[in-house]
């Protein structure tokens, strides 16, 4: 029987695979230190189109696209797609996957919505309900900054503490089969926790890792406690988008609380950019962070085994720009996936 | 087993029950047909806020806290929380649940989300990952207004075809027993079709009953294909906000395909204001039409075995303020939920 554990943990009866995923980034991120491990690079952040919401549809279209072909599928194999963005009304979603004609439930769940994509992705296929599924996130620095933040024309100075929006798409084919077309599977999903929102009463959308970082520890405590595990069951245990500022405050929160994770601790903000050149401030952010890293990045190190067992846990500020303009706190929620090499 | 219909349906193995539910609107539905039927209205439509995206949240912490109540239950006996409104990164529901602490999944379906929550959180009780889950949507005339037209003050003239935007929130507390503390549930979820991305090119987000027509009829074409089901199957099918001019324009394509459903159809959008006196024009929409028309009406039809099955189905026009100014269409997505009487 799959198993609710705890307060906010699920235990898979059968695991999840991950069939193959694929990736593709903007040219900054092609420039960064994952750069050549993406599936595709473009040339520019414009991928042939007129703006910038439409370059962020494409971006979904293409990795959507990629991740089928490389498992050897074709849209009618899936069931169901999970997908999400951070513009409003998930634009780029609605206009970026529907030539798919793949039944479709979109998910919010600002940055975190990779982790929540699988969760509920995994949910339908180890309940029964869909044979495969598609999860597919993505984000855009340009049409993040226009949605969020200012004009880019404006050129306005960024502190220290401001992340830069990842340009990118992650899609993943979720199964119940070890094997498909294409090989073996990447990795599997055994089980995750769901986050709550959590408000510090931070405020400052420039530091997004700090408003973040609470919702991260709570979920991750969470998952210890459902689990009754330790951070050392985990090779790598890895946020979407905490950056430089928040995981200091990540690792400070959990050793209050008895848990030391500064050893398995990584980043996908951290990883994707090098900051020392690539001018990027705290890191990389957006629903695409995490998910490129991902596919690229994560599920490369399980399929070769250097990794055994991530806990895979995308973080989330619940901002936008009218509860911003209207003085309100940015809140936090984190979902966490447990990912596992394939023996 | 729990198991996958045709191309995009489930059939339920064991039902999944709604304990109870409850709505709140503003002073504009509590004056109309429904009025009386309705758990709050309030006074004003500012529910003693400062914003009206502040009210929008305010209804949907009331509308959780009133269908947990009368469940006789509290937020820890719940296992998550599936939620959505129409606003920006979910920004009402972002301050709306979070003091409740429940595990948070956030949902994007613009007016058909309520549909989408029903069905995840359904399928997350019958596939075994959680005992109890509460789902609620929300929307807010005047925070939607800001949010995809003009601000209320410029007064600006609507035509015939658009629709009024429901001010209220639905909250639906589903379980795996037929009995809870408040007695015997108000109905049962057996089946569920998963709607596609339908998009006819159309581009007038003043009539919206039209943009999302197609959607309904391919969610509902669908759905009698996968079960093999005909419209007399159901006392009502009942579509979310189409309004006047949708429901003409899904009764005629549903007509072409060899299906008559002038005889079952509902809509909630049309139930809930008096159009003539009431002055909405083409009828009412948003996630909270549907989710008060269930709680208040549809659900009270199915206690009172007046009808035994009906198809609900909420259907949403996905269009953002950006995608409106860029010149793209409105694409529309629809949801069914198979909804019974508990025998």
């Amino acid at each position: 029987m799959n198993q609710k554990l705890g307060r906010s943990s699920i235990q898979l009866e059968q695991p999840v695979y991950i069939l193959n995923s694929a990736s593709i980034v903007g040219s900054k991120e092609g420039e960064g230190p994952l750069g050549l491990l993406f599936d595709k690079v473009g040339e520019d952040d414009m991928f042939g189109c007129k703006a910038w919401e439409e370059a962020e549809s494409t971006l979904q279209k293409e990795a959507v696209g990629m991740a089928l072909e490389k498992a050897g599928l074709t849209p009618e194999d899936i069931s169901f797609l999970f997908a999400g963005d951070l513009l409003g009304q998930s634009m780029a979603t609605s206009f970026g996957v529907s030539s798919y004609q793949i039944p479709l439930l979109g998910m919010y769940g600002a940055c975190s919505t990779c982790g929540e994509a699988l969760t509920l992705g995994a949910m339908s296929i180890a309940g029964g309900f869909a044979e495969r599924v598609v999860c597919v996130t993505s984000s855009h620095f340009a049409s993040a900054e226009k949605e969020f933040r200012f004009p880019l024309d404006y050129g306005n100075q960024r502190p220290l503490s401001a992340s830069w929006t990842v340009t990118g798409s992650g899609a993943f084919v979720l199964g119940q089969d070890k094997f498909c077309g294409s090989g073996k599977a990447r990795a599997q999903i055994t089980g995750m926790t769901v986050g709550k929102i959590v408000d510090y009463g931070l405020k400052d959308s420039m530091n997004m890792g700090a408003c973040m970082a609470p919702a991260a520890a709570s979920t991750l405590e969470q998952h210890f406690t459902d689990y009754a595990d330790q951070p050392e069951e985990f090779d790598k245990i890895i946020t979407g988008d905490l950056g430089k500022v928040g995981q200091r405050v990540l690792i400070d929160l959990l050793r209050e609380r008895g848990y030391d994770i500064s050893e398995q601790h990584m980043d996908c903000g951290l990883e994707i950019y090098d900051g020392e050149s690539q001018d990027t401030h705290a890191g990389g952010s957006g629903c695409g962070c995490s998910a490129v890293t991902l596919s690229a990045y994560i599920l490369k190190q399980l399929q070769e085994e250097n990794w055994r067992k991530v806990l895979f846990m995308p973080t989330g500020a619940l901002l936008s720009k009218t509860s911003f303009n209207e003085g309100m706190s940015v809140p936090g929620i984190a979902h966490a996936v447990v990912i596992e090499a394939v023996s």
